[in-house]
């Protein structure tokens, strides 16, 4: 049956008159309809924590905006005593996520660069190889020391692996590039030892974004790729593009707006350095010949679309990459509570898909 | 080193005074830091179209609300004359999306069923002796006729495979659970000739729902499951239950309101029945067993937590399960526009993991 027939055969067809209700149909093609590019004015509203997650994650979504979320230090020295009275906090609670996850942290250094050394009480068959780099968050400026371990305890502990976190220069001890030099330092070391290909990169936030700066660092000097890397709500444009800045904004009720102490952060980590250079903003880096990457963000994440931005760019350079958002979360919520059963759900999809891609 | 070594060491574990800049920290632990779940209030804020995607996705995604979104027929009467309203609109671009994507379009008739039979010029060599199940949305009572084809073709033509799309029953002609009996109705006579793993299922919004409530039903009956499943923005939850319900509420210019004219129509369509049950809100169905599906959302779709619910309740129940979710896109904003490069990569993404799990 050809085109014309079919079309010509229907008393609807007859229908010229269809008014405003011909907007109620779905899948309506816009160049017929739609008037041009406009602004949508969105209402105020009050929004209250999901009913389907957790009670753990529930009091974390619910929990009100960051307190000082729009306070923006403008140097290093600045940034200092911010960042060490917030690790002061973090770090008490340090102990008890390591006794939870049967998880003990050694301080090292590798090449010249702090790191810690995070093994699991038990390893995994599989993982007896194989080891992780953890690039940790906190906007390039925050989380020093063992700040930066929640996370590292949590892959180690849920994934049953041994993870060498880096504990990368930040201002104002050093600027722009040194944290991702300190990630290729601590590679080029392991490789000594280890097989790139039983090796993963993982991180959150900045270090989500180091992450994938270091695989495009890494193809730059010719190096072997790691044999996966995850990528979890990454700092992937910090030139403000991507729509959940504006639609998330005052949602996330952590980073809650693309002009708060994250972007003040990274302006001082970037010291005048192009903000939409690959290795600041890898959205816009060649992923080519990445290797397999699994992206994690949530439904109020204000990077959820520099997450899914990557997954995208990701798939169109042919890689295998794997997205899961989940529901309700805001940004990096994932690393807050162990006891959190979508903590756990978050760190062994990772740890499966890095069980898919790594050599042992 | 053991932990109370290793936190004992660190000048900054002695400041105790942090204040409120502790909560500058990223990744801190809730039961220690966060109040009681609370209510968030997000004041009223204006959107553009995002800058990172075509020009016809921006327009799209720049449209205003749709009109008479609140609009809530209660019968099945009353919902007839807006869906061939609707409908009369929309089949006007059908022809053409048929000419560019090189699409051909039977109508037919399956063990009593109304059904097209979208076929595009060029089959590819893998797909020669496949063929997929289309179920088209509308909230279960829109997209009479011709007016369900756009997706189908745009399936066939990026696809470059065979599509049988039902036109299954709408009220005010049948109810509750006539769309799901003439999906399977269709699935069993083409099992005839066809195995079931050289078959996928796909659909998007109730058709996104339907074709999940396919897999629970097929199940139910003990027929084998078909090869895979595409499920788009799906109507997996129709008790309103899903975070961007809320914070997408007024963002997504299509569905704009979990309380507009989708909810009426479906309520029609359910008929009085539970609309807790596994066949009308398939979140809440056993999923194991499953076959790979693919899920597509966008980050402006008020079903994006129901897509993502999903995609987790998948992965728990062991299914490989792969999401995409597209920048700044609203409910199925990518059946709109078969030049928009993005609609492109929607389709061709499913019919790549398509090719990857169908027998041949």
């Amino acid at each position: 049956m050809k085109t014309s027939q079919l079309l010509s055969g229907h008393a609807w067809s007859s229908i010229l008159t269809v008014g405003s209700l011909a907007l109620l149909s779905l899948g309506s093609v816009a160049q017929a309809q739609t008037p041009p590019v406009g602004t949508l004015h969105v209402p105020a509203k009050t929004l209250s924590a999901p009913p389907d997650v957790s009670p753990q994650l529930q009091k974390i979504i619910g929990a009100p905006l960051r307190t000082n979320w729009d306070l923006r230090p403008k140097t290093g020295e600045e940034w200092k005593p911010v960042a060490d009275a917030g690790a002061a906090a973090l770090v008490k609670n340090v102990p008890g996520m390591m006794e939870r996850l049967k998880v003990k942290v050694e301080k090292t250094t590798i090449d010249g660069v702090r790191a810690f050394i995070v093994t699991p009480e038990t390893i995994a068959r599989e993982n007896a190889n194989r080891q992780l780099i953890h690039m940790h968050g906190g906007c390039y400026v925050l989380n020093p020391g063992e700040a930066s371990l929640p996370e590292a305890i949590f892959m180690a502990g849920f994934g049953h692996i041994k993870v060498i976190s880096v504990e990368y220069r930040m201002p104002p001890e050093a600027y722009f590039p040194a944290a991702l030099d300190d990630g290729i330092t601590v590679y080029k070391a392991l490789m000594k030892t280890t097989s790139a290909k039983k090796m993963a990169f993982f991180g959150t936030s900045a270090g989500g974004a180091l992450v994938l700066e270091m695989g495009l660092k890494a193809k730059e000097l010719g190096l072997p790729m790691p044999g996966a890397i995850a990528s979890g709500t990454p700092m992937s444009d910090v030139t403000k593009v991507g729509d959940t800045f504006a639609t998330n904004a005052m949602v996330d009720n952590v980073l809650v707006s693309p002009d708060g102490f994250c972007d003040a952060g990274t302006i001082v980590y970037a010291n005048g350095h192009d903000m939409k250079d690959p290795l600041l903003s890898p959205v816009y880096g060649d992923m080519r010949g990445f290797p397999p990457t699994i992206l994690t963000s949530g439904t109020r994440d204000l990077l959820l679309s520099n997450t899914v931005r990557v997954h995208r760019k990701l798939r169109q350079a042919g890689v295998d990459a794997f997205l899961q958002v989940y529901e309700g979360m805001a940004h990096a919520h994932y690393i807050r509570d162990d006891t959190a059963p979508e903590s756990k759900e978050v760190f062994e999809e990772i740890a499966g898909f890095f069980d898919r891609h790594l050599d042992k």
